[in-house]
Formats: structure tokens, C-alpha cells, sequence
């Protein structure tokens, strides 16, 4: 896709929930640009792997990661307060956010859609979708709730209340928007948080939009990114241990070059790699 | 002050704000470190400065930041949303923040002891205190209005309402907590920028407590940041060439030697840098 | 200057040093988007500054530096691994240098055309040219020392000696070449330090190349940073009330707007804040 | 082990390589301090996890690194130029490096003490050590290529070239040496990458040394970064699904908790997120 297809594409908002949303700014940089300087760093070192994918899947597999930084995007994004306080830690980009200081705060807050109980097994996440009465009481209560602050600010506004004050008293659902900029090195290692299971569904949304834009913008790199990172499993040393052996126990049938061409993808580097990994060599 | 003395003096909350406190955690290195990292980098280019304080001064007049990295501070804050929401801006430093995901949040707002209204010249600031009846109106409708939100949250939580999603009604004033760690060199910069008279009073409050901190920590260091950043005044290229015709028109009272001795505390190698900023030599 | 027309200007290495380039790859954002970044950010209150350039100017004298983050370039660079080390130290880059592991390293090294003493005051500089004889009795040295460097290279790499041990006899004159991602904040903060007359002079010359092509690419901003940064002098606090009084007592003829708006190009604004500055208001 | 005994154990230089050492200046935070910190930011949540091992455990299991930001060590570290060209691309440190352009380089170089050959099969690595005649030759060379380098920048200097340029002539092998103050998970980043078989032996040296130092700093965390990180092998999506099925296929004896129990040393909440990994739950 070239730049101009991917603007035409991504350059008009996305809604994300119910009045937020993600736009596609700029890029610069793409796979092609991410393979070029990896070919000038390791120059001699990576005449052997010919293709364009090959290489990007073994930079993203070992970790190779400072390429990636040659590729950036700026992206504009509107999401609730208490979304943005999560998206901020990542220090990596560069923000500039609407500031209360200087505007006036429109009235637009988030309500959630479906209203979920707390976890009882994780301590940090949801559990149950709420019984259906309960949900549409909760909605009710959150809206007015955020209508009589937002009433509030208008007052305080209405008698000249300095907008920096004036503003502390609206809820952490209220919509702010921002623009940043950042390499894709920093937005795939913000995705992979993102994008799991236990971010909050709030984010994980945002998440999932930005993701789409990505997987236009850098098919390769997205694809070995899901690949190697996202859909990964890190094992600990003993849980390692405890794999190899019940892989070597199975005697005579080890995995071996045929077996594991037939069932897998694997090029002949991974073949090796894994075997690797899995002791057997 | 030895760092058992510093944290003795410092290492109590002390209250900023109606609800918040600032208190010392650790440190790790101080003048002196600094003093000591700077000759080791610059070697025998430091043998002349031969006083720990004019070595230090002079790497904070010529902005030779670098050293500044060696000491480390470790602080406990609490601090309304709105103003954590500011600092967090400040991207070179490692935060630890208390998770409303994780925990309840304690029933504590802040409501400002005084309103202002907006500024009529400062589009991002306050001007003048608003009429006491009318601030005391103001004070009543900010806490009524955090009550009222806490009293959703808690009922939202009675219900088992996930606490990710129950705190979203809270107000920006709400108080939260972190520990945040980082260097010497990256505070000075944020507060420069946080005591400036354009920060959010809130904000510059904060900034107050922690250089009180600072100044016992690395006295001479602060000293200097103080003359030579903090008090300190530039001019653009425009304003200098005017500065210079007008010091310059004054004929035969040029400043001199004996002048500025009389004047000033400048050693002389700082007359020397002053004269020739003003194109006097 | 539209992005193409940056690229076919720029897009071709220009020569540094003897064997040195600075080539422009690619650009994104420019001074118009800045300006549509500061406005989303500050929002109302950029209202009143109806140009792009007087906002621009606002932004970069009062060190609104954010939105300068929203514009991002990536350079390629050929450069001796003495500058190497210096630029480097520029954390808020992404670099990806020419590893010696991978790839065997060209027999290109610098050899100074100009040959300068130590200075006598300053202790990191250079002073006089050397004799015309000595100097060239140092450049053939220095050749021969090179030629040396380099054919030991050659002979280890012949009897197979590893690249990353064979590499370790290069002189630091040795060129490496990098393709660099930065951000223009980032990017001016680098040049406002390496145009200095304290900068080592081979450093200089690939700061004066990159700025060339900043003035292309942003030449607003580029005219604000000469003006309000890189030519901008820091009085310090005791600097500043020397000047106050002077300019105090030369009694009526005090700076007036009119007499700064015959000779100076001040806007109103900026004789305001001059005007404060000198604290004649 | 308290501060001071470790500064007592490891405050003397250690040595590594030919003429370079780590030596340990300062530390703040430990084991202690990072469960501390774990505990305010997350709050109810970690009551259950009781123990502070269990609790530094599970945060390097799960990735939660922002508590290790809280401890900080700075160390001294002399090391050969081409040593510290690795080290320093990682950013995320404060560096104070011995400057050419202020002191006199001492005339110290890296001879290696085994010469090995380029690998065959990685092209970036090492193969067999070189036959003990050629090894002999090679350093002898190299020894000798040292020696004249440093006469030649000995005689620019006694004519009085200025050091920042006599230096160039100096080889990759020239000792330099700096402070470094970093945090404890930029720390155990670099460790990870450094102590890898991939990484160049006279690095891995030093990565060895500094580990020594973490190890009796933060035995606690120490040991779960070995076990989680280090030891830990990440499986891609594929090899994943190839694991899970040869862990099915085995059929009857599935992994249960009795032998988990009696095989490994795993917890019962690691029991459960291994079985949830195989995919057999």
C-alpha cells in the first residue's frame, strides 16, 4: 500500500468507543525502509538472506529491534482521560494533548456500553457482564453523574472560574485528544501491552484500531510481529527443562526436518532454531 | 547535610495542598559526587578550578549538564489528578503510581482554599481572586459535586462494578499517589519550568516543596541554578544588539574591572564572560 | 519547499570532510504541521496569533518546544568514528550504525587539512595553525600511521582473524557511516550545542551541513531558532541587574516603542516582553 | 547484604580484561525498596502475595519492570574504546566518559590474550581459536601497530597539537574509561543482551563483572531474572502450537500437579500459568 492509499484509507477518524477515535496523520518509513538500513548496518552480514521478508521476520525473531525506530507515525486520537493516563506512561512518543488551560473542555464523556462486575480471581481485571437492570442503572446513574459536572464547569465558566480550575471538577471519563508521534519500534512494544488480555477493554480498543493501521502501513513487519511476539510464549528455565524432557521422552519419534516441514511453516533457519531450542540438537 | 541528616529534615510528608504531601525517599550522590564525576571526565581541564563551588558553578553557567545525571532522588508525592496529570509530562523520570484498577480509591478531592477567575491577557492562566461571597459559593459546589461522585463510586462498588470501570466517575480533582525516581539534572529542568509564575499555581506549589528539598541536598548546585538558570534572563539576537548599542553609547563609562568588582560578586573569569557578552572586548 | 523538492535538492550525499556525507533520506512534517499541532494543543488560546509565523516565533521564544517534536527527520551519515563517539552521546536519536562485525570496514580515514595547536586558554580547544612545515611533515605522519592502521587490518583479515577482533587496530580517524532518526527538537538541541565555537570543528562542519537542510525544510522555525536560541545570549541573575541599571540611569531617554520599533523588527508582543525583561515597565 | 558491605565487597576495582576494570561507586533501592514500591502502586492488590520473594517473582514473570526502575547503581568502568562504542548505545544511562578533547590519553591498549577466527557460521561471531604460532604472530602485530600509534600521538603532542586532534590517531583498542548511572531494569536490559553468547566475548566480560555486582545487590530479583529471563526460551506462535500438540499427543499422562510438583520447583500460581501455556487446561 503506498502512502497515499494508506491516508486514503486511515485518514479519516475510526470511532472508537463512543465518541472517540484514531486517525492516521503521517508515516514515515515503511517495511522496505526498515529492510534498507538493516542491510547498511550489517551490511556483508546479510547478503545471504535475499528476500525482504526473510530478513524482517529474522530481525523481529532475534530481537534486532533498532531498525523498527526507522519507521515512524503520528497519529490523532481521542480517548477518555482515565484511557489517556494509561497510554501516556509510555514514554517513548511524543505527545501533544489538548490542554484545559488554554480550551474550553466540550462536553463529551464516556459511558460505558456494557458495564462488567469486578474480577474475583484477578485483581486488576473484570469479571461478569452485570445482570441487564443493574447495567442500564449503572449507565443511567454514570450519565447524569457526568451531566451534572459538566453543568458544573459550565456555572463555574459562566462566572469567569479560571479554566484550569474550573475543569478539576469533571469526571476521568471526559474525552481529551491528542496527537503523537512515535517509531514503530515503540508502538509495537506499546501494542503488545496493549493489545493482551489483561489491559483494560477501554484501551485495549484503542489498541486494536491502531493495530489495523499498522498491519496496512508494514504487512511484513505485522505479521512476523504477530508471529514472534504477539502470539509468542515465553517459558521459564524450568519450564523449559520440563519441556525437553517430555519431548525426549517420546524416543524415537524426535521432531525431525520432514515431520516438522510437513506440520509447520518453518523455514530451514527455524527448523534448526527450534530444534535448538528444544534441545534436541 | 549528610544524607542521615536529610532524610531526617525531610523524610516526613509535608502537606502540599488541602489532601496532598511531598516527602523524601533517598537520594544517591550530591555536590560533591558531582564535583568528582565532572574531574573525571574532564581530567586535567579541571585542575585549575580548584574549589568544589567554582567548579560547580561553572558547569551549571556553561549548561555542561551531564554530571547533574550522577545524583538520583527518590520521592513519595501525593497530588490531585490534574496536577499528576502535568507532571507526568516530564518524561525523563521513572514513576510507580498508585493503580485504580488495583485499588480503591480513598474519598479524597481536592477543593482550591481560593478561586480565581480566568485571566483576560493569559489565555492558560488565573487573574484576579474572585469575590469572597462567590468563592465561597464555588468551595460549596466543588465539594458537594466530589461528594456526589464518591458516593456513585462507592455505590458502583457496593454493586461489584469493576473498580476500572466505578473510578471513571471520579473527578480530575482526585488525589493520587506515586513514588517517582530521577535525576538531579532532569529535576532541575522540570523545576524551572514547574516554579515559573506561568505554571498552574497548583502545580508550582509542588515544585516549592521539592526545592526545598534540593536546596538542602545539593546546596551549591542549587545556588547556582538559581543565578545562573532560575534568575536568570535571555535575550533574543535582536535585544542583545540593542543591550550592546546602549551599553556601548554610554562612552567613556564602559564597565570595568573595578566596576563590576565594586558591583557584582563576579569572580573574574565571570567578568570576562560578562564583557565579552555585552561586545565590550 | 515541497517534500520532493527537499528530497531532490538534499537527497544526494553532500561531501564532509574528506570522506564524510550528509544525505537527507526522508522528512515528515514540516512548519506548517507544528503549527496545526500547537493549535490542536493550546486550542483557543492560539487564536489571537492568526500566522503560522508568529505563532511559530511565539512557540520557539517561550520554549513551547512540544510540537517541534511532531516534525521528524532521518539523515544518513558517513562520518570519522571520533565525530561518531561525540554524536552519539545525542540519546534521543535512533541510530543504526555500520557494524565492523558484520562487515569489513572500508580503508577510509580522516586526515585534517589544517593542522591547529593546542589552544593555551582554552583546555578542550584548538589554538593556532601549526607552522605550514609542521603541518605537513603531521599530515604525512599521520597518512603513514593510517596506511599502517589499515594494512595490518588487511593481513589479520587474510590469515582469517575475526572482523570484531581484526577491527581493533583502526584508528578513530576511521570513517562508519549511520542512518539516523530524529525528531526535530531533538535535532536543533544537537545543533545548538555542535555549532558552537566550543564544538571540535569536525563535529561543526556536519552540524553547519545538517543545517543547511533544516533551513529548507522548516524556514520558520529555522529564522526563530537563529534568532531567539542560537544567537540569544543567558544573562545570569547578577548579569541582569547590572543591565537594569544601566539602561535605568540614562534617565529619560528610556527604550520606548518607538525607538524599538525604529530600530529593532520587534512585534508589539515582543517589545512588551522586552521591555519586561529589562525591567523598565 | 547491606550497602555498606557491598560497597566494602565490590567498591575495589575489579579487573577485566588486559587494563579495565568495574568497580562499584553507589547504589540506592534493593530488593526491599522494589517490593515497596510494588506494593503502593498496586496496593490491595498485591496483599495476597505475602512474601517478598513471591512478590519480585511474579513482577519479573509477568513483566512488571516499572518497580525496578527504582533502584539505581552507578558504577565506574574502565573498558577499551570498542567496548565502550557497544555499550553506550544503550540509552538509557547517564555517562560520564573520560574526554581526548581535555586529558592526555594514558598509553593503554587491548591486546587480546587469545586471537580466534572469524566464525564460518555466524557472521557476526567468532569460530576456533587461531593456531598458538599465528596467535603469537597476531599479537605481537598488534602490540607492536599500539606502540607506534601511541609514539606518533606522544610526538604530536610534544609539538604541540591539539589533543582533540593528535587523538585520531589513536586505535580501537585505546582504553577509555566512564561513570555510569542507570536503573536497575535498564540494567538487567543490557545484561540480557550482553551476557548472550551472541554478544562480543571482551563485552560479555564485562556484563559478567557488573552481574557479580546485581547478584549481591538484589540476590531476590537476581535469581528470578535468571530463571524468567535469561534462562527463559520465547517460542513462536508456531512452535507453540507444534509444543501443545506433542504435549496432547502423549495422551493419558497429561502434566498434573503431582508431577509438577515432584519435577520442578514451581509454585501452585505457577503450575496453573504453565499448564494455561500448554494449552492443556
Amino acid at each position: 500500500m503506498t502512502k497515499e492509499e494508506l491516508l486514503a484509507k486511515h485518514g479519516e477518524p475510526v470511532r472508537v468507543l463512543d465518541h472517540g477515535h484514531v486517525r492516521l496523520i503521517d508515516v514515515m518509513g515503511d517495511d522496505e525502509r526498515v529492510e534498507q538500513v538493516a542491510r547498511l548496518s550489517y551490511g556483508n552480514g546479510t547478503r545471504k538472506v535475499s528476500e525482504t521478508r526473510s530478513l524482517l521476520r529474522y530481525l523481529i525473531r532475534h530481537r534486532h529491534t533498532s531498525p523498527l525506530e526507522q519507521a515512524v507515525i503520528t497519529l490523532d486520537m481521542k480517548m477518555p482521560i482515565f484511557v489517556a493516563r494509561q497510554l501516556v506512561r509510555h514514554r517513548t512518543q511524543s505527545i501533544n494533548e489538548l490542554s484545559g488551560r488554554y480550551s474550553e473542555m466540550p462536553e463529551e464523556y464516556y459511558v460505558p456500553a456494557e458495564v462488567y462486575e469486578q474480577s474475583t480471581t484477578n485483581k486488576q481485571g473484570r469479571g461478569e457482564q452485570a445482570h441487564p437492570a443493574m447495567e442500564s442503572s449503572f449507565r443511567v446513574n454514570m450519565r447524569r453523574s457526568g451531566e451534572e459536572s459538566f453543568a458544573l464547569y459550565a456555572r463555574l465558566r459562566e462566572e469567569h472560574v479560571a479554566r484550569e480550575t474550573a475543569r478539576i471538577v469533571l469526571p476521568l471519563s471526559t474525552y481529551t485528544q491528542w496527537c503523537t508521534t512515535m517509531s514503530l519500534h515503540n508502538l509495537l512494544h506499546m501494542l503488545e501491552l496493549r493489545l493482551d488480555h489483561h489491559a483494560q477493554w477501554e484501551c485495549r480498543v484503542y489498541a486494536e484500531a491502531i493495530a489495523k493501521i499498522v498491519e496496512d502501513w508494514c504487512p511484513i513487519i505485522w505479521e512476523a510481529f504477530v508471529d514472534y511476539r504477539l502470539e509468542a510464549v515465553t517459558f521459564s528455565r524450568e519450564e523449559v527443562k520440563y519441556i525437553r524432557e517430555r519431548i525426549a521422552m517420546d524416543g524415537l519419534d524426535l521432531p525431525n526436518d520432514d515431520e516438522l516441514t510437513a506440520k509447520t511453516h518453518f523455514s530451514y533457519r527455524e527448523r534448526g532454531e527450534f530444534l535448538l531450542k528444544l534441545g534436541v540438537v
